[in-house]
């Protein structure tokens, strides 16, 4: 009898098992089943979808030429046999099979299993708020929800987006191209919490601004108020008018059906499997949304659902299952995004996620034309790389900016997994052309940052110290502005003394050299220059503003 | 007294040498030396000086906030002492000084130091043939060249480039964008020698000639006709009328002065150094364009002057020279650019040059869009992945398209400087959003193919071997289009038998089980389910064209 492989689940992770499984063991029978109408769509495209830059919900489940991937797919393509509209009410471990109920008619059946793969996915947050269920009041994640939302999506009404996360701010971007008033409300007290730290988070959160959006922090929801549908979300600040709410608040692993079975849940609440994917039956793996992985930086267990990581596992459960051996060792949390013209990611671990960690860290915050400056075109980005001060090692880079972030984070994310330290990155032989990158890219530059910062040899501080510094009023401190006069009086912080760098050699008797001089420039090499002609010059007590004016967060004076 | 360090080129690698060393040693007295008039200049940017994409040369020698980077600015800023129009004649190893003479005056004088940083750079071969020396006929080096062909490209001309390598390419754009009629003579038998296998510069090359400009291969110079000024180019394959033809051949280091002073010439003709960029002589380093580095890959000396590269080692020069301690350890050989629509670029070792170096390979081409392919924008790229056989290490990568080749030439070199395999590769957790990539980006898809044709399951046959076939006009084989019928009426590999992916299954008795089967499809994908399909039916000499039609460099049939 051929080896019977079921599958429950049939988006990325279970869809790339099953066909992966196939064309490992030929003779296999395999059959998927999911609760489903649609399968192995792109859920990631929902946004733009909505926003109209993809106009049928087809392409989002089609293949690259264009043929729907459907059940008739599958089998004839694929050799897999696929179930729709149907749920797995129960695993039966001792007896290996699942019992299917027909979602329209309520018919039930069993399926047998040599060997079984879970791929159940997540679903979105709901807050157990009064109202949430008020029509109005969607989620982002299924087909479904996609067209609902493309229909409601009508300009000049008013949106309102919980959760200030990826998908929130995907859909922000969505529902202000489609002419919506839009609101997005987040709890914390920046946007995207957990993949960007406070200061390149509001770098991205400016550029958001900027185009209209209203973006409300530490701002808790209570409820949602409405009659036949949601009129508006009452918060701690306020209610919010609203014709349309979207939820994305987060996802959590669809485990009911493991758990029932009583497979080992993590503690991240997913569900736990080894290297290899398999659960804690040895017949039964899991791949994708609904079970937890590894970060590899720390070594800890994480969720962290993503649509690329689950068609990685979708391939190794797939060969696993058929008598393969394959491992996936774990992720490195990246994420990226676009909103409106920005670009905003990150891989490995924000200095909040480090500290928490209990690594001892060093940080440069550098901002760079993302090609060689005079070319036409060239964008700003803005890094922020984080690195374990003794070893030097990198743990982390975050990204900010209009230019091309995700190709510094793709490279962050190769060195950090081969746990490259700051002066490896900086002699990677990156490509070199000028309309692609400066002749030192704008990661070597920022790891070159680092390494003197490591090295004691350039001293910068925090825009968070230097602003701490300034509400103290304390008059120990000169802030020293060695740019131009022009871009002096363009913009600058408040109470800043203007020194320009070329200058600056024979202006030192101007300064006193019992107080610290705190310079700053446009990017921070302007700074760090005059750091060293002070320091050379017998200032002791010197540093320049990391990333300068371009990443300062707070206000100017102009 | 202070350290007296000389630098000898006040380019990229000499600038860089000087202004790093000023800031580890403030004390020193820090000498640069260049013969020409304009110094630092970014000479990788003249070809956009040339097209107008950059209108005016200062641009190139300005720092990102517009200052020109002029013996003023270093003497002000860097506290560096440039003296240009010089040359150094001699260099006096016994004594500890070097000779100048002023270009103009020929006035002589010496300068002593004790260390030396030899950063002479290098200087576009002129090849020794008749008329070569004809006024029109010029080199894109400096920033006379620069404005010389700037004011010399009017539309309508003719212009002839004499090397189709990445300066060649460059300033074809360049030129064909200024309305010029564009003609490039290349030696060898494909554009880009060295830098792409034939295959993959045969796509680039279909993307320039469909631009109009004409490209002539296997085609030899013999010399250059003219009377006041050049104007025709004598080849093997006829005279080419030319109002401007620009030298493009390659680069050779200027050694003359070391050589001169006894240090001794690596076997690649440049500059001997050790990995702290030392000569044979302890006080005296040499960086950038003068030098030879190492391949990391092959371990081998190479010649490979960069932008990039000079950088990087005057960073390193500079840090040694003060009595710092840093290491180059080499390069890839990484090289990108970009020509009109199209991008191309490879880091580590192509096939060629990984056969030539003794490797036993595996190789896959694998065409894919950039981006989500249901996303606006996506642009196809086409990458060549080239592994050892026996441990699945990434040896090289190569991309040519219009989208983002960049992103995956930088994250493979940063994967090949840590030995990475594929397996390995294909499980870097890289960015992933719809505008940024597929869930499964190009370089993870590629790398999975090639790792499953390392384990036997999948098996390719390259383009160049199927046309071998084709033209052995055997019958022991079946080329199978496995497209749709839509896809094979536009465009199809002659004689062809069309079964679409999906008919596959149920056709099975139409095809020979005693004959070898070549299936192929658009990008291999369903050729390789196609492999599958039938290896599980029993047929069992069964492969798919690597990269499909969209790598077939040959002819179709429409």
């Amino acid at each position: 009898m051929p080896l019977r492989i079921v599958i429950i689940g049939a988006n990325a992770a279970g869809a790339k098992a099953a066909s992966k499984a196939k064309r490992m063991r030929p003779e296999a029978s395999i059959t998927v089943i999911d609760r489903g109408s649609f399968i192995s769509y792109g859920a990631c495209g929902i946004p733009y979808f909505v926003s109209d830059a993809v106009s049928d919900e087809k392409e989002l489940m089609s293949t690259p030429v264009g043929v729907v991937r459907d059940a008739n797919f599958f089998r004839k393509v694929k050799g897999v046999e696929v179930i729709t509209e149907t749920d797995v009410t129960e695993i039966d471990r001792q007896n290996r099979q699942v019992t299917l109920q027909t979602i329209g008619s309520g018919v039930k059946s069993t399926l047998p299993y040599d060997r079984l793969i879970i791929a159940t996915g997540s679903s979105p947050v709901i807050p157990p708020l009064p109202g949430s269920n008020l029509p109005g009041i969607i989620t982002v994640k299924s087909i479904e929800d996609a067209v609902l939302l493309k229909e409601m999506a009508s300009s000049g009404n008013r949106a309102c987006i919980i959760g200030a996360g990826l998908i929130g701010l995907e859909t922000v971007e969505a529902l202000a191209t489609r002419g919506m008033d839009v609101t997005v409300v987040e709890m914390q007290e920046q946007i995207l919490p957990g993949i960007l730290d406070s200061e390149m988070a509001a770098i991205l959160e400016q550029s958001i601004t900027q185009r209209g959006v209203t973006v409300l922090k530490q701002c808790r929801v209570s409820g949602f108020g409405g009659g036949d549908r949601v009129e508006n979300v009452v918060t701690d600040r306020g209610v919010i008018s609203a014709d349309l709410v979207v939820l994305a608040i987060g996802a959590r692993p669809n485990i009911e059906l493991a758990q029932n079975a009583g497979l080992t849940i993590g503690i991240t609440g997913a569900i736990s499997v080894d290297d290899h994917l398999r659960t804690s039956d040895p017949t039964i793996y899991a791949c994708g949304d609904c079970c937890e992985t590894v970060n590899i930086v720390t070594g800890q267990k994480i969720y962290a659902p993503l649509g690329s990581t689950a068609n990685k596992q979708g391939r190794v459960a797939g060969i696993n299952v058929t008598g393969g051996d394959a491992t996936f060792s774990g992720v490195l949390g990246t994420a990226i995004l676009r909103v409106f013209e920005a670009n905003a990611g990150k891989t490995g671990l924000t200095e909040t996620a480090a500290l928490a960690a209990g690594y001892d860290v060093e940080t440069v915050l550098s901002p760079a034309p993302d090609r060689a400056h005079f070319f036409p075109g060239a964008k700003p980005i803005a890094l922020k790389l984080v690195a374990e001060r003794k070893s030097g090692r990198l743990l982390g880079l975050q990204a900010v900016g209009s230019g091309a972030v995700d190709k510094r984070i793709d490279v962050a994310a190769t060195a950090i997994s081969f746990r490259a330290t700051t002066d490896q990155i900086s002699h990677i032989d990156l490509a070199y052309a000028p309309p692609f990158s400066a002749a030192m890219d704008n990661l070597i530059v920022a790891a070159d940052i680092l390494k003197n910062k490591l090295s004691g040899e350039a001293k910068g501080i925090s825009p968070h110290e230097v602003k701490r510094k300034m509400e103290d009023e304390s008059d120990d401190f000169i802030l020293l502005d060695v740019r131009s006069p022009a871009e002096h009086e363009a913009v600058r912080i408040a109470g800043a003394k203007l020194v320009p760098l070329g200058a600056l050699r024979d202006k030192l008797d101007s300064l006193p050299k019992d107080k610290e001089i705190i310079a700053y420039c446009k990017i921070s090499l302007r700074g760090y220059e005059a750091q060293k002609i002070l320091n050379a010059a017998g200032f002791t007590n010197v540093s320049f503003i990391d990333g300068g004016i371009l990443t300062w967060p707070y206000e100017f004076e102009k």
